[in-house]
């Protein structure tokens, strides 16, 4: 069976401050990119999957960001099977 | 005028090793994941700009991108805007 990708996008919470957003805006701010207002900062994983039907990929994808690529206290995910 | 909203993707370049992903795909094998063939980490940067045209925005953003964001040297980047 083919493999199959995932993207997993893991974003600090909105109600969470993201210190290395507002480090990167003010880096950008003092480079002279004074129209940057806000940065944030999240990860973002590519996951190989060995052979899975489509169903099966999004339940594991989905219980690897919850439980561990992402930390659900301070930071919400997303993801999507690619192929 | 409206601002604008970019979406950046930095990753390690295909030539590079990536010991972050690496240390994930273990870890999540080790979790009971073992179906996760391969993993790789890079950063993703949500930007908002203050009133800028689109293609304004997409100058400065690929700007933002190639000088401070990424380390062309072990990184490669793409970008989107949003709207």
């Amino acid at each position: 069976m083919p493999g199959m990708k995932a993207h997993v996008w893991v974003m600090p919470k909105r109600t969470v401050l993201d210190p290395q957003g507002q480090a990167i805006q003010h880096a950008l701010a003092s480079l002279g990119f004074a129209e940057v207002k806000e940065v944030r900062q999240g990860k973002f994983f590519v996951l190989e999957l060995n052979g899975a039907t489509r169903d099966a990929a999004e339940k594991q994808v989905e219980k690897m960001a919850r439980e561990i690529l992402a930390n659900p206290v301070i930071e919400e995910f997303r993801y999507e099977i690619v192929e």
